[in-house]
């Protein structure tokens, strides 16, 4: 590695969690990393610590102007011992692609990877391999000037935190569970101009509203629609959406409101790969109910870190609904996640050259 | 007062600023309030403690998912030594707006009032009393869940802290200073169904940005379009905007994406006890350039609780610039800010209703 950071180990190293039992992102490893940034020193102080509380001015910019932004990836262990990240230039690019919308500085996409790469190798033990375990890495920074102004800061944090995690949705004896969405028509995520591109908090903060309306339809997810026409689909809940129609697999465009996410990419290069037509476009609501009237809406799926593949069986629109797949997981979903996590565990043969050893 | 808060004392107060020199937000007083939120107990434990940092888990959700919302008001002392605050009753209540919003839960109002005043009466001796001075009072609410999960946190702590604080725009002896304001349109701060109306960090976040390209275009703050169309006028910055044009005052309405101002709502009561007629309604950028260029545009100027009244002294949008009102503060904008300052700081009688004594 070209960086070396300090590393203070824990005197109080905890338990590792029983990998039965592991729900997502609630545990978290001995040791964290942080960095700083300010103007004469650019990125600097990049260490690992034991992981706990930090101390922040009640003024601090990230508390009242939400000035901050986050990544999502995981590691694995491979059964050969090897521990892996998927794509982590990925997450570095997006950062820097968030952080010039967020007036954050720009992070070298090397020293990204590097204080991933760090950190995991310290906590490396903590890598849970029962399947549809892994361990998440939530690397994210925050803006901590003690200033009331609303102006961009002046000293920034970077952070990464490891968090051992079960699967999102339980898997089942007979694979990946579908699951319900309430097509969302009140609520929006984004809008063009706004920040739905950047993975930063206020698109979250924004989103509760729905999921919770969501819940209380017996849905699991909210589908958001683009926030200028309330026409077209765009991501589910913090995911993003493909849908396949007659054979032909469509996603929304990367136009400045959907999250250009990591799986995303992954998903169309292998359905390309595979001879599948791919369209980023837009694609209507309407559309996607009358293909689904007429039986030739085949599969819905949703793509993101957490939950990698998430299958769709019903979506519930104002007072319709709508069973997708016969309520269950599509072939081409399945076949998506087999190949995906498999590629991230080793179990199958990574030919794209996405996976990355610690 | 109904409340009684235990109040543990600063064992090293710090020195008051000179009110000469003062910034905005940028000094802070000895102590500071803290109540937090559990579904058990609901909001309890208030107390006032020493000003010092917090200690939060690197897993706190408003790190993260950015669940936050803030409030922002000001004290003053009149010169009979009467400590007075301006409406906060408007405060409390779009605080409860906000945190609908924003997953957040409700809280009392007279509870959120008593609140402010508890700590405002211990620290009474930081009022600043220059002209253009004031105590800017910061509530504010965090969620702080160490948990990763996309969800409304079950834990919220709401904190005030309070700063002493100059003339946002320094005031100079032919009174207020005129603003440049850059019409922005290619990002925006709201759009329909997202958190435009609720005072979050998100809508702050994502509005750096402009605000750093309008100063790059030599303006000091940005006029936003709407999310839709980039046609309409929405806010100036982080205050509300209104146009005078054939002797009718319009300002934005409030329908999702504009935040109900407590200056605005003042601003609108005052001008219609004056006779005036007040119109909350869409105005299309082209037609305030049209009735500037016809000479009908007779003022405009922003409303806030930082600054209280922001007169515009000329407009920026794509390649043209439009002077209004010579450049200068316009008679109306001066009028505003007298008369609201002058209830404020007790120099005007209070006919509205509007001060509430600590």
């Amino acid at each position: 590695m070209k960086y070396n950071f300090p590393v203070t180990k824990t005197t109080s190293p905890k338990e590792k969690p029983n990998p039965d039992t592991l729900k997502f992102g609630k545990t978290f490893t001995d040791h964290m990393f942080i960095m700083e940034w300010d103007k004469e020193n650019g990125w600097n102080n990049g260490r690992i610590i034991p992981y706990g509380p930090i101390s922040l001015s009640p003024a601090a910019s990230v508390l009242h102007y939400s000035q901050q932004m986050f990544e999502g990836m995981k590691a694995y262990k491979h059964s050969d011992g090897r521990v892996v990240l998927f794509r982590p230039d990925m997450n570095a690019k997006r950062t820097n692609r968030t952080n010039e919308r967020m007036c954050i500085p720009q992070m070298d996409e090397e020293l990204f990877v590097e204080c991933v790469k760090a950190l995991v190798e310290v906590e490396k033990d903590w890598i849970p391999t029962k399947p549809g375990t892994s361990l998440y890495i939530r690397p994210f920074i925050i803006a901590d000037d003690a200033f009331l102004g609303v102006h961009p800061a002046e000293h920034f944090m970077f952070m990464i935190i490891l968090s051992p995690v079960g699967a999102y949705y339980a898997l089942t004896g007979d694979g990946l569970p579908a699951t319900s969405i309430y097509v969302e028509d009140e609520y929006i995520r984004a809008a063009p101009g706004g920040t739905g591109f950047a993975k930063v908090g206020g698109n979250y903060a924004g989103s509760l509203k729905a999921q919770e309306k969501a819940t209380q339809k017996g849905c699991s997810q909210v589908l958001w629609l683009d926030g200028v026409e309330r026409k077209y689909v765009e991501e589910i809940g913090t995911s993003n959406a493909f849908f396949m129609i007659d054979g032909e697999i469509i996603t929304a465009p990367l136009h400045g409101t959907i999250l250009p996410g990591i799986t995303r990419d992954s998903v169309i290069a292998l359905l390309e790969k595979w001879g599948y037509t791919v369209k980023q476009e837009r694609l209507a609501i309407e559309d996607v109910l009358k293909a689904g009237q007429e039986g030739r809406l085949q599969e819905v799926w949703a793509t993101g870190t957490a939950a990698v593949i998430s299958p769709v069986g019903k979506l519930c629109y104002k007072e319709e609904s709508l069973t997708i797949s016969g309520g269950k997981t599509g072939p081409l979903a399945q076949k998506l996640y087999d190949t995906l996590y498999g590629i991230q565990t080793g179990n199958v043969v990574d030919d794209m050259g996405w996976t990355v050893e610690v």
